[in-house]
């Protein structure tokens, strides 16, 4: 019934935002705006809950945009109190089935000594097992989100406080997670272990934040404190302040590469630099691994413009946009006619025909995955005159799913999982197709001596195969591990 | 009720977009497709209407988006035949009242010969003398678009048939007008004598199209053939194909030279050159005329970029995308909080702090209209830690309001009508500011000789005052045009 | 698509209601509390106009029912001002095509001198004459309503003030009209020579009121003064009050006998009397008429009622309720389920078997029209197990269509044009079936003698074939009068 | 925000319908025709659950109507299978607080079994004092609805089958209930030990069904096999049938009495009689008691109908419609203008002026709660100028509130509660006010002794104080019960 825009079906998908404020007057007002600044993390739905002394908690969650459904007086007058936090999740119609309304976060659950209610950014990968132990035990699910499960942990827990609970609750959970919770009084950040999400603390004024992103303090005026570290567990109060705990074993962080190749927003920082200003320097980085005569260095919008830049700085030849993005354009359609399906890409984009006519092009994008758009993109390109079509990328084959919190279509859909880079080259049909390598990457996000394969720095299971948390539902599925080499 | 957003209100508009296809199947169905294309033109709401043989006239008018309303099946299915002709409007949401949906065009009128529906880009600017007239021979009018005196000009003309019609009433309009029209076998287009607003022809298969622009016949791979001259009509049917006439007296065609500057997209082709292109030669006349030091070159998003790239090149100076545009936003608030409406221009833009921080950085934007977005993008950069800000735009002092289907602030709301280049430094707070000279963007736009001021080129009213027809209804309302020198 | 309820199919139905009010403030609420109580005369939509000094004219047009459209503070905050007139429709969904949101009544239009709204219920019987006239002549038609000409015509006319252009127009007019019109000070009421449909005066405070009924007067507190008379024409304003004029060739009046039996609401008045009472009076005659031996007489709900009080009393059976209605049935359905679109009446009505099981049953309805729904109650009742069952019904043969104002099928539909009574009882299939004869309905609304065939006192065209007014319009489309005996 | 009528909220209310069906294609369906016949015992929302082989269970849950949701293809499309629950509620909007789509029946638990959906009409009376513990324990509730404990206890049973779970959990509630479950293969009737609330069987073709009455067997053409027993389950299935079981003590049976008296449909069979004739029995009993000489009997509409027309007969007054109701009435308003909230009644009821002018009038009605409509009506029968009014009441005086399924205002609103019949009179301002007795009501619901105070037949707490269940959450909250006399 839905058609799925196919330019936007060939990316990995960041599944989830989260946000949260405490210590300042009407905080579901921030944590809409912080929301709106997350989007990109979560298009589908939004839901934010507050919790007002003498009133109580409230929650509202809808389908659609953040800038669509929290931004009136209507909505944000039920939802008072200084204490708010708030999720964005991607859409998944179409590819996994219909969300409901049930499924979206946050999640509530009231406890013996008083409510919580929590936000989730990552995936459980053993989600399936507790969820079957659980529901033997007498819980019920409401929702199909893994997610649910921290909420029956913790009510299940002996603990007799709530942070106490969630950490019982996050210590049987394994995957990634960046969760932002609250209580009546409290607004709690964790990330796992590893630190694959992303979770930032900010000030805002007397209070506090909590954000996947630095660009969502940008947007409330709020100041970037620090990154939450990988295990770490925060418990904020307006009483107290921020308090810091580590409830599990402490082992290196594997950050996630893939936030600073496409995921967050250019403008966020990590790592202590622009996100912009690595994606720039992997497009120099692109340019040196992977030289090539050429007219003219574009990008494919609007995400691969960064590396472009940094391409055709180090390169020398001129930058241009040579493709154009229809700013109109959403995501899906209900049942469009048989004409507008067969448009695909070209409702989206458009080449600039007089500007490409005649020339060499390389064309600078963020990612290969099922290769469906690369194909239409270089039609788009070789029908309007270009002499020569030159795909460059700005990380390295995407090869394998990440069950960490990303939507990525099984293996056997990924483009580089079938292929070799020469085979690829072929089936897309242009002169010539570089990858940056998996060392490259690791030194454009500053690591000066590339991957170390003992110890990498970074989560890079898409690129490499090599999972820091073992999938296990997803082994018990008939997943396939990497044979050791 | 409704909070416009103050980013876009600081920007001239172009009123509509037209489009019409002979000779195909499901013609609304390109249609729609070129509207979607087209909607840059116009946001508020679009129409099509459709003639099939043995069902007769169709017609579709609603608020909102193209892909929104007429992507469906079930609205396209109602929409049947071989011809086609549709319409954008633009949003006066906020700032002219509120539209009503007989006000969204197309227009249709039966006459004892048959019925006929026109779509009109442009504005009549001695509508409101003719309406009155209208109305004291006994017209009823059911509109407030002056577009609807076209239909009851057509209504009372003696002529046999309909073309004869129009080129009756189009004979008494005076102003700019692109219009796109339909009888039951024809499909017709018409451009004023001077050919201010654009119209372009292109070929469907065994079909016609006429569009406002070139990037609508790229969408549904149409292949252009040629523009509309300044005051042509073009009668086109299946059975004869495209008979041109000229039913006015031969006057210079003055095109809108704002086109180049903003209003058309970047991947249309205007005088036989790529808009970006144009516009990437606007920011290397703009660097050559203000030259500055500096440590990057930043668009102002997403407009400014093709001129941002042009300086650089020729500053040498490195592009960077310095400021950030969110997705995800709107253009309007049904009744926000005060926190979402404090917010403005944050909500869409968001600056890269730790790319600009301590750097001096050249702005460069394609207009200043009201100054009042110019104003928060200083603040947002100088708050981000830059060390100096230099505004430079792509295009001369907007001092005057366009007549010719432009929304425009009254004049006194115009920056460049109350001050001086100096005053309005001061006022912006950057520490320079500085415009493209008239002469400088004539050579921009080809004419090596710059603007001859005896006969320009151009209409360039919105700069130097000097409108090539006579605004009777505004002059009749007050108006003042430019005093002689 | 849509599913019409057969129940209400099988029913002659009232077009219009039409309610108009001077000189009191918020009358935009008064005239939405008026056609809510005015609903029954029309379902499908309605529209408000109003006018305020300063202000202007305001209007709201909507699809629905007024307490659902007209009832909020948003709604009727846009309808500012101490004169307003509003019109409900009845809906034409599924049998007529679509009706547009610019069918939807009443209609405005700007004349020289100054704007007038109008609202009408009843039929044009030479409207599609005029308006082939007013084409050629250089109107445009909007809507596809007849009602649309008196507009075009006033704005014809060479008169100085509108009272005055519409007294020209309504003498072009042929057939059954009740107009409640307004200028910006005067509200206007007039009928039609034949005074076909009712139309009264009220008093609220310092104010007038217009309706098709008394029972919109009592919703609002207003005086029931006096029906407007057969061709007069009244201009009030707040100024001068009430001013009679009598605008055509004065002739004896026609009221339309089936708003006695069917059309208006129990508890109005007309022609002095309580229409309650006038049906109760129907079933007293048609006892006498009809007499039978029986256990109970039941009314087909909730038409049938009065009648069968008066048919129980008269004949000494005692009265029950042996049909329920199910209270929350609407009319239409979107797309029903084949088992929801079989279920038929039985969605609206329920017999009480336990009530007539074994019983002889008297069923009194107000009409037959098609039969369908008096067939299918049949079946449900002998399902019951009831052991007869016989038909009464408070009119005669049904056997003309109405075209004046009132829905019916065309005439090959009606069961009584094609039927004897024997040949209607066998086809219903019950034990008897009897009508009130056309003397005994005369009796039973008041007249002592009867008909008088020479000049009778009503229009009964639906039972007579006797057209007062000949529709011009439907015998050039081939309608053939009954012959001349 | 929203405006209840004043009329609606004047009557106690009955808070659920219930209805299952088994064995049939197309099984939603039927639910959905059933549950639109029950339609007047719950307005608010509605939701139907069902399995289908290799599909599994699906489920929709909606506010509004029956006919306006679970009618069309789309809907019933998406719930397959030919087994099939369903449950309306009642409106608490205004009263309550707002309801949310998670509240709204039937519930559905996945147990380590497989799932279960129940939809319950009644209330458990110990709620507050399970939910308590069952959060102690672990459970996490979704909704406020009492009836969520009955899912958290079956999931907490250690028995290895749906139904035994069951039992177990019922044995833990107390209060009134009539509940219908499902499992993958079966469906479920149960009915608490005192029957309280009604639950019937009924035969559709090979299929089995359960509905709250029997007016929705006859909609689907079903045949009424038997009334189900209080305290039994009967647990259906394709294989084997209908298995009757008692899983709890057995005592007598003390059906609710107000179910003949207003909550019922009048074409629906209890104990064996149709409730119209058990009402029109009232009426007569009613006349027999409280002899008055007048000149009319008027129903108060529509509830009042069947005993006025008892009393009519009984008394030998001519029964007659003097109160007209408006049948396009909603129950709510969105913020309505201050002339309709003044309306009130009006906007619903019409007193038919002509008929009552000058008379002695009998007004019969159902019941008197908060006396606020009785008030309202008598003001508009003495203003349509009626000489004498007299209330005959069919119901004894409610003077305690039920928390057995029914909406009823706290003991201080019920004007039976406050004062004397003689009060009430002074109160309302009425010639005469009589109500009939309990033994005069349990006379005509068929006991021929009147009521044994020893071993009342029904429950008639309502009007006698007496609870046959100890209301326990009640208690907790300071609910007095009355005092042993």
């Amino acid at each position: 019934m839905f058609f799925s825009n196919p330019f936007d079906d060939d990316k990995l998908r960041e599944e989830c935002g989260v946000f949260g404020v405490i210590g300042t007057a009407e905080a579901a007002s921030f944590v809409a705006l912080g929301l709106h600044a997350l989007q990109h993390r979560g298009q589908e739905a939004g839901g934010i809950v507050t919790h007002a002394p003498g009133i109580g908690f409230n929650s509202d969650r809808r389908f659609g945009y953040i800038r669509d459904n929290f931004t009136s007086q209507d909505v944000i007058r039920n939802l008072p109190g200084p204490l708010a936090i708030g999720h964005v999740r991607y859409s998944t119609a179409g590819s996994k089935g219909n969300t409901q309304i049930r499924d979206v976060q946050p999640f509530f659950g009231e406890f013996s000594m008083g409510g919580a209610a929590i936000a989730h950014n990552g995936n459980i990968t053993n989600a399936e097992e507790l969820r079957r132990e659980l529901i033997e035990r007498g819980s019920i699910f409401q929702s199909s989100s893994d997610s649910e499960c921290i909420i029956h942990l913790m009510a299940r827990s002996l603990q007799k406080d709530i942070p106490e609970r969630m950490k019982d609750a996050l210590r049987r959970v394994e995957g990634a997670f960046s969760v932002v919770a609250m209580t009546r009084t409290k607004l709690i950040g964790v990330r796992d272990p590893l630190g694959v999400r992303p979770l930032v603390l900010g000030r805002l004024g007397e209070g506090w934040v909590l954000s996947s992103e630095t660009c969502a303090l940008d947007i409330i005026g709020a100041e970037f404190i620090r990154e939450i570290e990988p295990g770490e567990m925060v418990v904020i109060s307006e009483a107290e302040g921020v308090k810091s705990h580590f409830p599990f074993t402490r082992v290196p962080g594997r950050f996630c590469i893939f936030e600073h190749v496409y995921f967050s927003r250019p403008d966020s920082i990590l790592g202590g630099r622009s996100v912009y200003e690595t994606r720039r320097q992997i497009g120099v980085e692109l340019a040196r691994e992977t030289p090539i005569e050429a007219d003219l260095v574009c990008p494919v919008p609007d995400s691969g413009t960064p590396a472009a830049v940094g391409f055709a700085a180090e390169s020398g030849i001129p930058f241009a946009l040579g493709i154009t993005r229809n700013q109109y354009m959403g995501r899906t359609f209900i049942e469009p006619t048989e004409q507008i399906r067969n448009m695909g890409v070209r409702l989206k984009l458009n080449v600039n025909r007089a500007l490409v006519r005649g020339k060499r092009i390389i064309l600078v994008d963020d990612s290969v995955v099922r290769g469906t758009t690369s194909r239409k993109i270089k039609e788009m390109i070789l029908d309007a005159g270009a002499a020569e079509v030159h795909f460059r990328i700005a990380s390295p084959p995407t090869a394998w799913p990440c069950f960490y919190g990303v939507d990525t279509p099984d293996r056997d859909k990924l483009l580089a999982a079938r292929m070799s880079e020469d085979e690829m080259c072929d089936y897309l049909g242009v002169d010539s197709l570089k990858f940056i390598s998996l060392d490259g990457l690791y030194r454009a996000v500053g690591e000066a001596e590339g991957r170390d394969p003992a110890a990498p720095r970074y989560c890079d299971a898409c690129f490499s195969g090599e999972y820091p948390v073992k999938p296990v539902d997803m082994i018990n599925r008939g997943f396939e591990l990497k044979a050791a080499e």
